[in-house]
């Protein structure tokens, strides 16, 4: 592709993205395609010869567009968010063109040095100890990985890496702790049988008493309990775990310390929402997505430690062909993850921040936390319907219910009523089981999302509930 | 940013990109900035109120770019090309902008669709069974991963992930395997200890007979051998091990195969390297990187496996908030590795794919192969200088030589002389060590590097030779 055609099809996408962006209402939030429909579109081999890009947009638009599901349309409910914005886009444009791999200071040290400032930057805007320091991962899961490596390591002197982990380590999360939990425990070899899921309480949040417990449970039985994984949000219903008694739990035990805001510790850039970090001094680590509900385009985790040097020592490698005579000068962010290589992620971090500024930012959080506020309220004032969990954040758990119907009839009733909204295509939310009931999910949080679409999705529902 | 500030900064960075792609060679290759250059122009803490995208963009082309390393300067000889592409950096445009986040395929039916289908296309295209089944990871650091925890799952009947991995299993790769090897091995909890480098011939490839001695020795010994790792272009070299060799050790030991091509499976593109593969049908698992020598930008690394239930059933996680109803009918590839989070990458891809067609693809790496023979030639014909390894792909392994000087003097000398030769800052080439001897890569993999740039890097190093 010539400089011409780059200049006329890059223009050409970026029209049809100023478009999307403002028409994606248009679209069913979810894709309405059968499994196998794009497959089916699609030829069984790659072309011998290239295609024009006027051809292959096309095939894009007709073929790949009908089975997106439209996580940046105002009616996206679903999950949590993940949007993004038009600065973010913008820069990520900027990363692919340049195309450099960041694995090492010297790969491009702009990579590296902004990476240390925004995480910097991002620690006072939350409010973390500015002692912590910061790298940007590609998700949660990583980033919690990260941490139950570094907290075996640390149990066993560094010598897991070496001998493999021999004997077992007990890590401890609440039963609402997100399944990359025991996807991480698997990986990193501690195995589940050694993960505790400590009970809840009726908000769902961690009971202290209950880990306490468990933990010394598990020392009168010869086992050593090595990790605690608070959460601040977690993904059935934003449950916010007491991190403060926690982390004097983990204080008094001698245990690492890793808390999962990924979610959650967006709402902390706001002034009143300062509590939900008390206690950090006693956080080993701590991550949060920008990727999920501060306008950065996934993917974008972002990952503090309190002891570098534990997180590197966990991770570092020093081949020959990676050295360089800075290396002890510098940061190498190769040696704080699982990954060598590396995007030039810092970018779209810093043109979000700076192009909406911390204000900016809380707005639209604070926005979002109103028009939960708002859903909540609708749902409460609708006597066929309960809320289900606190609404701590954006995210209003609920159900419609049947006097004297059986969990089961209502996890049936419930499906059915989320199947039928979410045909419409003007919304999409999902599902989640608190304590064994069905629940729904209306997680509020795109970037386009206003009151309007709100009280939509709400007649909606309440049409649809009233159709059973 | 509204939608007419959009489209202003969209076309704004294309035509810098446009610009960027022509001109890329008035950059020095590698940043000439010093540690701390780019922090220090950087304000301590985020900006309260919003900025322009005008003075952000300023910013990023005085403070950014002189710190980047440009990865696609045809004058880019460092570690290992990560090339990309128009096509590809348009895709990554729609990507982003789109924003899907793909985990599962309800969450975009067309991302995971799309990702089967441009697997299979990529199989076909180096000649790997057909029955083979592909999902792009984001690094061979993570493919591996994802084959050492299928292998440890494999070996100890899954369970491992639930009981942990309580007795020592065995790891084989050769003494020039890839250092991800080494982290994937600690992260997956085998231990250090417990991986062993096979010494390798002449040529820098794995003897086979010495890893059947080392398998039957850890044998002997109680330990139990459990996978084996092959390379198709090792880092330093790129020597390929004998790949139908070590198959038929693995097969008669029942061991797990996993073959790293990150670098060097771009190379069975060509028909005269079918040979490459030779031997894939005892493949368990086998990773390249489109990201590296594909013109697809970083990430994208295809990682195919035999047993697609054994890798799934490695990761698989089933939270009831992740649950479809079409969960039986589908792929879901939030299984098929470490991270639930997925960006839709399958899409850059297609794009460069179909852009290019096999044939514009092979032209390129046919031509990087001839520049690669023509560069050796011009070192072979230099009396000063020695080849250090064959050439098996494009990369030239060389040092300056001196008659009577000690290892320790050469490598002091050709240090000296990679430094001088970089910071003229027209190449950029790094450095190995091969047997003990420091050694200097010439690695041609830049999409836009000719013939020209390869006789301008071979003058500026033999004129820099005559002045050591």
């Amino acid at each position: 592709m010539d400089k011409e055609s780059f200049r006329r099809h890059g223009y050409q996408f970026i029209d049809w993205l100023a478009d999307y962006f403002e028409e994606v209402e248009k679209y069913p939030v979810r894709s309405t395609l059968k499994p196998g429909e794009v497959k089916d579109a699609l030829p069984g081999g790659p072309p011998l010869q290239g295609e024009s890009m006027d051809i292959i947009f096309d095939d894009f638009q007709k073929i790949i567009v009908p089975g997106i599901t439209h996580w940046q349309h105002p009616g996206w409910f679903a999950y949590f968010p993940a949007n993004n914005s038009p600065a973010s886009v913008l820069a990520e444009l900027l990363t692919a063109g340049i195309g450099a791999q960041c694995m090492i200071w010297q790969t491009s040290p702009a990579a590296t040095e902004l990476e240390e400032v925004v995480m910097r930057w991002l620690a006072q805007m939350i409010g973390l100890p500015e002692s912590m320091s910061g790298v940007i991962q590609d998700t949660a899961s990583t980033a919690t990985l990260c941490a139950l490596l570094t907290a075996r390591e640390k149990a066993t002197s560094y010598e897991a890496n070496r001998t493999g982990l021999r004997r077992p380590l007990c890590v401890y999360t609440s039963e609402e702790g997100h399944s990359s939990i025991d996807k991480d425990v698997k990986i990193a070899g501690y195995g589940t049988d050694y993960l505790r899921h400590i009970p809840t309480d009726r908000n769902f949040a961690m009971i202290p008493s209950e880990l306490e417990k468990a933990i010394e449970k598990d020392r009168a039985q010869g086992l050593e309990p090595a990790c605690v994984i608070g959460t601040i949000g977690t993904t059935s219903s934003t449950a916010v775990d007491p991190l403060s008694e926690i982390g004097s739990i983990c204080r008094r035990h001698g245990l690492f310390f890793h808390v999962d805001a990924a979610y959650g510790g967006t709402a902390a850039l706001l002034e009143e929402n300062k509590d939900l970090l008390a206690g950090a001094e006693d956080f080993d680590s701590f991550v949060f997505n920008p990727h999920k509900w501060m306008l950065t385009n996934f993917d974008c985790s972002a990952y503090f430690v309190k002891d570098e040097e534990a997180l590197t020592r966990t991770f570092e490698i020093h081949p020959e062909y990676l050295k360089t005579g800075l290396d002890a000068e510098v940061k190498n962010y190769r040696d704080w993850g699982i990954q060598l290589g590396r995007r030039f992620r810092a970018l779209k971090l810093w043109f979000v921040i700076r192009s909406y500024g911390v204000e900016g930012l809380r707005d639209l959080v604070r926005e979002h936390l109103r028009l939960a506020g708002l859903f909540k309220k609708l749902v409460d004032e609708d006597e066929r319907f309960e809320v289900m969990a606190p609404v701590r954040f954006s995210l209003v758990c609920f159900r419609y219910k049947k006097p004297g119907a059986s969990e089961q009839e209502l996890a049936r009733l419930n499906a059915a009523l989320l199947e039928k909204i979410n045909r419409s295509g003007r919304v999409f939310l999902t599902h989640t089981s608190l304590k064994g009931s069905y629940t729904i999910r209306m997680a509020i949080g795109q970037r386009t999302t206003t009151e309007k679409h709100v009280r939509q999705a709400w007649d909606l529902i309440s049409k649809s509930a009233a159709e059973l």
